[in-house]
């Protein structure tokens, strides 16, 4: 008699994307003429660059002729795509080896697949508000989960509690969904921590991209420290809109041990067992964000979406709205205006200016009274959504 | 304090294919002017049909415009494929709903990520010889394995036993390493088996384009009440040349229930929080194989390596060497002739033929006395390693 694997059970449903997607639709139902624009989605909608859109097309005519197919290629990815992420890395002063450098097909799949290597009596600790992915891929495994305060107080950017113990720690900088950016010192508070306490930290720096002050980290191992208590994770989604193309990093450092183990060969085990590599033509386009043509390029996209936030950051300046993030970010997570609740403020929104957000308190019980707003549409209607939050909601 | 997984190290370090690389080597180092011919590999070698080219440049230019790039897809594919493998397997009488179907990286990916939705406690039936992968991620979740053997006797195709009760089952027909197919009869026997016992069979159907004869199965779902016992897993890699592609699909039938909860929904909800989607490039790809054209492209590359099979058991027919597989399926098992062991005959064929293959004891104790050779080399060389191999072994 075959069981299923019950934690599933303790899943919670999210109905966060569903719920709005409803009332959207049923509001323009009785609105037919309601010109609804959406800066909700967390998803790109500029084109993949030129110099990419090339390599892609060469590494379909490889595919085409008998001297230059490939067929398995490396689960943990090609020299060529690690030789260039070794070399990104080292822009931001980071020695990476290329084999602690592991190529997937996305962040999403490594941060749920990472959890493999870990025993499920590890307990989690978890920011609130929260990408939901960490909460849910943990439930799935039956292990004890703890939450961490993120509000206006601490700017979003809780630091370590020397009260609440745990053995993974997930942080996300650039933060999904606040948009928030964790400092040098901050981060180093983490890692101090996460050494004193033999913790593995899981940072997500899939939204790295889009920070443009040296200052501020853009890899956790810019910190002192962290190559023997943190795995890092990020993608090409945000970086050069990968999110349909599909292609994500890990880093392991080979001075990452627990229980005498080194994770890497763990995660290594892993990979060659359960996947069998990113599509060779993908690893061909994402190498080409790399050169020089196609950094200059992936810029131009980058700074387009940055221009979007600005737009809604001076709106949310020039009315006196508490908020965070959109500077180093693509997300701006403002408290809703008037002592509004998230789902409230949802339906104001929509109502008075035919503008589509997400309520905070779809990320955690911390997001209540909070609104994420995202820089992936157009200038144009950024810019108009804008004009109308001024109109609605301005003195 | 972070602890590892530590039913990692209870997975036995398989040393098979790289023994086979530096035996291989230190040979060719000692005899520099051996033509040496590889029948050892498991991975195609022709280059990708004309109809998937021609999609997947279309998907990379969809990719560079605004109107028709794609950003985050559904995570169990797009409809536009899930439509074509829906009428595939409607040839092959299959009635299935297009959300039964889901389309992933590639099998390997899913046979080992499906265990996620089931128990640690279920006990696993796995045949010997096996596709390592079954063992070692089973060994991973710390399951319980019972071994199933397969041998000359039953034409390694065994058949369930009654005594032995297992809540998994795997089963891979036409059979990796050994090139076996089950009848009608004898899935069905299975498909019985599980029913009455609420186990649940892991289908492996990756070779299943193999297959000629339709008296043949070439899906679990053929037989009646597989629905309610079994799980099938599939894949673009042998069927289309996609190894270095990856593209893959998994059929979670609505009626399939355990523990009163429907598994499709499971699965569903593990790929939709671990697992992003396929490349939108790839999925243009992997559809236009199902077109007329695209049909009769990739039936042209198989009918090769078929005849590539084809001269090899016909050597083996003339030297009177048992084997099975070859017929319907790229792999041909035999005994090692003179009752050799896997091993010396591996060296004696690489000696004596200067010819690489896959010594089965690899692949299980079942395996020793056993040798693969597989189809996926050209014509030109499969002709010459049997010339070679007549002349070594013939009378």
């Amino acid at each position: 008699m075959a069981h299923i694997n019950s934690n599933y059970l303790n899943i919670k449903e999210s109905y966060l994307f569903s719920e709005i997607a409803k009332r959207a639709a049923k509001y323009k139902e009785e609105h037919p003429d309601a010109d609804i624009i959406r800066l909700g989605i967390g998803d790109v909608t500029r084109p993949l660059c030129k110099s990419v859109i090339a390599a892609l097309h060469e590494g379909v005519d490889d595919m085409s002729r008998k001297e230059t197919f490939r067929g398995y290629g490396p689960e943990q990815g090609y020299d060529f795509v690690k030789n260039s992420l070794k070399a990104y890395y080292a822009e931001k002063g980071v020695e990476l080896d290329a084999d602690e450098i592991f190529i997937s097909d996305g962040a999403k799949s490594d941060l749920g697949n990472i959890l493999d290597i870990f025993s499920i009596d590890n307990t989690v600790l978890v920011p609130d508000p929260v990408y939901p992915v960490y909460v849910d891929t943990n439930t799935m495994d039956g292990r004890k989960i703890v939450y961490l305060e993120a509000n206006e107080d601490n700017d979003f950017l809780p630091l370590p509690d020397e009260s609440i113990k745990a053995d993974l720690i997930y942080l996300c900088s650039p933060n999904n969904p606040t948009g928030a950016v964790y400092n040098r010192d901050q981060l180093t508070a983490w890692v101090d921590y996460a050494n004193r306490n033999n913790s593995v930290i899981l940072f997500d720096a899939a939204y790295e991209c889009f920070v443009s002050d040296p200052a501020l980290p853009r890899s956790i191992y810019e910190i002192e420290g962290a190559k023997t208590c943190a795995i890092e994770f990020c993608s090409f989604s945000k970086t050069a809109g990968f999110t349909g193309t599909r292609c994500g990093y890990t880093v392991v450092p080979f001075a990452l041990e627990r229980d005498g183990h080194k994770l890497n060969k763990f995660w290594l085990r892993r990979q060659t067992t359960k996947f069998n590599g990113v599509s060779y033509i993908v690893q061909k386009g994402a190498a080409a964000v790399f050169t020089p043509e196609g950094k200059k390029e992936i810029a131009e996209n980058i700074e387009y979406y940055k221009k979007n936030a600005k737009v809604i950051t001076d709106t949310l300046d020039e009315l006196g709205i508490w908020y965070c993030g959109g500077k180093h970010s693509p997300y701006i997570w403002l408290r809703c205006p008037g002592n509004m609740g998230s789902w409230e403020f949802f339906d104001a929104l929509l109502d008075r200016a035919h503008v589509v957000g997400t309520p905070g308190e779809g990320f955690g019980e911390c997001g209540k009274g909070f609104f994420r707003l995202t820089s992936f549409s157009t200038y144009e209607n950024t810019t108009e959504a804008m004009r109308r939050f001024k109109e609605a909601f301005g003195k």
